[in-house]
């Protein structure tokens, strides 16, 4: 029997902030981070890993949250937890103590889902599949069984949960076949960080459209003279048939929101990104109904199951940007997947960070194969940052990301770049200089 | 000039699971804690004292994210703090990185609650004045300057707020004199926890009738032929007359929800409290219109005030019971009284665990002197639990709280109980046996 020998936690971050990448109207200065887990087995050749995204301070306080979290793993048997990840999720998620401290959101929702990555890359890892082909092998009872269904009845049922599964179960195979053949799309982000000049973006968003992208993001909510200046030059640099969109950040409040959008309306966005609190439900309803066409998107701030339901039941969202590492794992994850197709919503994930590209690939494939089955106006985020801390980085080539083969959730990150970048005591911050201002 | 020399934070937990105080349907075994913090000053006389209220595992997590959120007050001038408290808050609340750990919610939130009400401690032993009084002397323009209103506008415009408190100042003067004749009105929830005996429960429901209060709530929610025979014997023990409340701690789904409450019509409940998760703000109204006329009540679990906000704007409330330690102080409860001011929703505070009915006593005698102006449908929660503890304890007397009159937000503990009950080395943890079985 193999066992779950340690968990190790560890807190990692990146010195973003000194090149201002990931710059935005609410988040200025952020230095990338993980919250890393490790769980080891006895089997030297056997371990999960996983992680949850910060963006600098306050990752010391997720990293003790995934520790004490993950506390009851030590010691069990690994085939007795990855044969039933509905119920180690549902037992280290049951601890009422913790519990109170959300439920479900915050430091140790966050924590929750850095653990629980680590236990669905070790069963993938364990299972020799990339984690994407591990669920697509999943039947649709044993999806529902680990899908968080709680608190969800009134919106979707386990019975029609199975059922929208197994609509799409006979034709998986041919669309694995289609995303072996073409990858799936994605859109980038890099092009337009608020810190970056005007030339810079101009540049970039050329890059972009050259390396084959058809969607383009920028930045926008610090200064409306600024967003129609940028906005004005991406519009004409990638031409009128590639879709722009924009990000707020949440800077707005709901009547700000509206008018700040119309005033950009004349650029043609696809989609207005977190106009708002990730919180409001409501306002983002609000939002939708006032700046129709331009779509309403958020979610990588959505806590939790319970909001994205939320969300659908109130016609709040044309675009689910839900998130691999804020989502509690696969098991939560599952339940928007299942309530987005019922509601006929698009899911396309957040990305960016450290590893967030790694993990929503995966995501992105199992929902075209096993759930939505479709691609329309679904397009998954894509940032080129940091990947070369990763064993099995993602790539992503013609605009699209090439599915992923090894076995895992993509998630392992090079032992020297955990080394380095370990916070404070890792060779980077014990000797950099200049540190970030941020720190 | 007085500075601020330290923030000190202490994870401090009481063993209630032994007794089973404080067991309901979701909250089984809680050991009720608190993330402690004092704001100590170059004034040996002078210092804030605050906390926020947890249920045991995971205080650890609040404790470090308390101490993390208090370091920029470290060093600072005591009059500028206590004189610019909205100042004070948005600068320590705004720390972006932080803020992408929630945001506004979970343990973050909370540890900005516990430096906060230390900080409100701190400004009202400053002005010799019980807290309820130093917000009482403040004028509406002040008060709204204080509050936290981002992302409200939508709902409740500054200007409007300031109209709302304007309209009520002239008669602060007598609300005061009526509540200093007769106390503000509590109910009890030491009746009715769900760990209890039938015969306790008889025992303390008579008790609680012979004591002067016209409310009393159990706790339901874990199995109906329970909760109706405890219903059964608590309506028969209070006769007709007194209100009976009735609490599930969020243990059911929204059709469920109405289902339960539906059984348990019969007893005429006042209020079903906490019918399911308490992000769900639609699931709240779509309860509330299918079990009237028993009221819906929700709150202590209320993450923020975006939260509070939906709720109003849905319908979904008949009594909302935000919590002193779950929202971020006083800056953020005071944008909460003023919308259920404007949407005339009554406000009956959370309390018990461990010293929120000292901070809560503070919240409705303000709310009556300069907001609401009336006691209807008015009935703030008291638990006679762990007050020992206190330096100032509240006092209740005929069903009502004595207004506080001693300086600050009466949130001190004595040294000797922070000493004992510091965990994992305080005497008590270090020592004593039984250890909870939760632990």
């Amino acid at each position: 029997m193999t066992r779950i020998t340690a968990v190790e936690t560890h807190d990692v971050r990146f010195p973003t902030s000194l090149s201002l990448d990931g710059s935005d109207a609410m988040n200025k200065d952020g230095d990338y981070s993980a919250t890393y887990v490790v769980v080891r087995t006895d089997d030297p050749d056997l371990a999960g890993y996983g992680f949850t995204f910060t963006i600098g301070r306050g990752n010391d306080v997720c990293t003790l949250a995934a520790a004490r979290r993950s506390e009851p793993l030590v010691g069990r048997d690994v085939a007795a937890v990855c044969d039933d990840l509905g119920g180690t999720y549902r037992d280290l998620k049951s601890d009422s103590q913790m519990r109170w401290l959300g439920p479900d959101k915050g430091v140790e929702h966050l924590a929750l889902a850095a653990v629980m990555n680590a236990v669905w890359d070790l069963a993938a890892r364990r299972a020799g599949k990339p984690l994407w082909r591990l669920l697509a092998d999943m039947s649709p009872e044993a999806l529902v069984e680990v899908a968080d269904m709680s608190y969800l009845s009134d919106a979707l049922t386990k019975d029609e949960a199975v059922a929208l599964l197994a609509e799409m179960e006979p034709t998986r195979a041919q669309r694995i076949a289609d995303l072996e053949a073409s990858g799936y799309p994605c859109y980038t982000t890099s092009a337009g960080w608020l810190g970056y000049s005007d030339e810079k973006l101009a540049r970039l968003c050329r890059e972009a459209v050259d390396a084959g992208y058809s969607h383009v993001k920028l930045k926008v909510g610090a200064d409306l003279a600024d967003d129609v200046r940028r906005c004005s030059i991406a519009r004409e640099v990638i031409g009128p048939d590639v879709h722009l969109m924009i990000d707020a950040n949440q800077v707005w409040d709901v009547p700000q929101a509206i008018d700040w959008v119309k005033e950009l309306a004349q650029f043609d966005p696809l989609w207005i990104e977190e106009p708002t609190s990730p919180d409001d439900v409501l306002g983002h309803a609000a939002i939708r109904r006032a700046v129709a066409p331009i779509g309403v998107a958020t979610g990588e701030h959505g806590m939790n199951r319970v909001l994205f339901k939320q969300m659908f039941q109130a016609g709040a969202l044309d675009f689910c940007q839900l998130d691999s590492a804020r989502l509690a794992s696969i098991n939560e994850i599952l339940a928007v997947y299942l309530m987005a197709k019922k509601f006929d919503v698009p899911v396309c994930p957040h990305a960016g960070g450290v590893g967030l590209c790694e993990l929503v690939q995966h995501l992105s494939v199992f929902d075209y194969v096993a759930v939505s089955g479709t691609l329309e106006d679904r397009v998954t985020e894509f940032v080129d940052h940091l990947h070369e801390h990763f064993t099995d980085p993602c790539v992503v080539r013609d605009g699209a990301y090439v599915l992923p083969s090894q076995p895992g959730y993509s998630a392992q990150m090079h032992a020297a770049s955990v080394a380095a970048y370990s916070y404070p005591d890792g060779s980077y911050w014990a000797t950099q200089h200049p540190r970030p201002a941020a720190v």
